[in-house]
């Protein structure tokens, strides 16, 4: 059982950014996500797309972003279940919560602060049929660990950044990257259509365009797959299949919580704590839905601010909290760092 | 007349946020400061000052953070009356306001937002007789033109980092520099002390301590001070006063405009849009309260955003806004520049 003060549901970077926030009031945080790392769509979607809008900043890229609270929470020692989709959540007696995951890792928290984002990100899956059997047997939509495909034959499928830039890195890693398309032309970043471009002259990635996957075969493990193209099939080896189609966000299995949900958003309290209907239950930046709200990520910042005040006066009723601004009082770590201002000095001029 | 169409009271970093959201809905800001430069506290307090809390920055100094947001609001061309405070508001028959200044500078707008931090810095004055008499006649409390002193003999009392500042800054300005303090020891950041300790072996900067300056006299301008230490008196010729004693800041004439005002600041609605109990008129940043408040400048960036959100439906009634995102739609500035995300190419491989 994972231990924590504040459980938090998703590690973009509202979720980040609460760690740091919870860990100048002394609590401590762990983090759930879906993905295999943290930041959220913007690791996993647009990490080397600029955003003009976050405070401070006239440009970033968001995986730039993500790099940075990851540098400015790390002091906190934020614990992170990856690659793991909260399911289900009971409330104790004591007020406290139990979350487990769909692979049936516990958590238990003080508090709960949802910062789901869009959602889930689940991949777009192929419709093959008998696909979901060798999920996890050769059928990977995510590259969560590069090593997993070492020395192995692998056949990417999609047109997009991530089949462009995994068949780029895996080519030094894999035996054989073979990319399908079922269109000549692909959409991405140009220096990635050009890299892949180049792998090919140089035999390091075999390209089959355009042809689309139409069958899986193997015993207890992905063994070949079915290509097909102008309903002309070829039978392919291979020992992995990653199709990388994309991603849909759902909701999922916190929809059936008992939270009030709007406009597939969670109804939250916004005059005071970002709190949900359920007491100790919070959700903040683009999960949660009140009058006005913009899915901005700057506001998600601040949410996670008035979220973490909140759980600080639940945990410790009664207790008068004063505001000590980082600037005048620094930031002690949980691991035994600490950051502050140069002290100015008192001397004498001679 | 100044014509816009927010008029942002305060250039602390939350009304020069304020300018970037507000051009990404083509509203056109216009800022009133007291202090001779944008940035608020964190210019005139403490710029060499780094801030732990700024999301996305594991630390910034405060001087860094407002030339960045000066950088990220450029290209809305926001206009500045600075060295003045606002001191009077009317509301004209259209709901929209005119705001006049303390020096009668009129400006106006179609809504108010006021980001006046912990107020209007005001300096804290030597209490002299008279002292009123010699300003803006060779009293100066702010440095707002180093060129003032061009060729000048000043005299700078104070002992912290201002003072110091000022002296080692306006060494290579004025003719004579001289530095008095009512201590020996002076307070600031380390380099400072040392330099101007080297100021005056090099003959470069006069310092007088321990001393005060109990008196001035000139007919229609400074032209001397009196200096006491220990009962004997000295006098000494000038043409410049300069006392930096450091800054206490006030709600001023804001208080008298008919706000609901507690804890001296000024009450909103944060369950919408951080209006004030006066319509169109808005209140963001430190200078507000709401229940759960936090004096923080991430809170301020978030009451902007909303803020300027409910501008534009004010001004545009009845038309709806769909939230654009940087990353995707680019930012277009006032100026004719334009800042967007490198395209994707779509490309076939050969």
């Amino acid at each position: 059982m994972i231990e924590t003060d504040i459980l938090i549901i998703g590690a973009g970077p509202t979720g980040l950014f609460a760690v740091f926030e919870a860990g100048l009031l002394q609590l401590k945080c762990h983090i759930i996500d879906a993905l295999p790392q943290p930041g959220g769509q913007l690791a996993e979607l647009y990490p080397k797309k600029p955003i003009f809008d976050i405070p401070g900043y006239p440009s970033v890229l968001a995986g730039e972003l993500v790099d940075n609270l990851m540098e400015q929470i790390k002091q906190f020692q934020p614990g992170f279940t990856l690659a793991e989709t909260a399911e289900t959540i009971d409330k104790l007696e004591d007020g406290t919560f139990i979350v487990t995951t769909n692979k049936g890792t516990k958590h238990h928290a003080k508090a709960v602060a949802i910062a789901g984002g869009l959602g889930t990100f689940e991949p777009r899956k192929p419709a093959l049929e008998n696909i979901s059997f060798y999920e996890e047997k050769g059928v990977e939509y995510f590259v969560k660990d590069p090593e997993l495909f070492r020395d192995k034959r692998i056949v990417i499928a999609g047109g997009g950044d991530s089949a462009l830039d995994w068949s780029i890195f895996l080519s030094n890693v894999a035996s054989e990257v073979t990319l399908v398309h079922r269109r000549n032309e692909f959409r991405g970043a140009l220096d990635s259509v050009e890299k892949v471009q180049e792998l090919k002259k140089l035999g390091k990635i075999n390209l089959i365009t355009p042809a689309e996957v139409v069958a899986i075969h193997g015993k207890n493990h992905v063994e070949s797959i079915v290509l097909e193209n102008e309903g002309i099939q070829q039978v392919f080896e291979t020992d992995y299949f990653i199709p990388l189609f994309g991603l849909t966000p759902k909701l999922g299995a916190i929809a059936n919580w008992g939270l009030e949900i709007e406009k597939n958003a969670i109804k939250v309290n916004n005059a005071l704590d970002y709190q949900t209907n359920i007491d100790g239950i919070y959700a903040i930046g683009d999960v949660n839905i009140y009058p006005g709200k913009l899915k901005l990520i700057l506001c998600g910042f601040h949410e996670a601010t008035l979220m973490c005040q909140s759980v600080y006066n639940r945990i410790n009723p009664g207790k008068k909290y004063v505001l000590k601004y980082t600037t005048v009082s620094g930031v002690d770590g949980f691991d035994g760092t600490r950051k502050e201002a140069e002290k100015a000095v008192v001397k004498a001029i001679e």
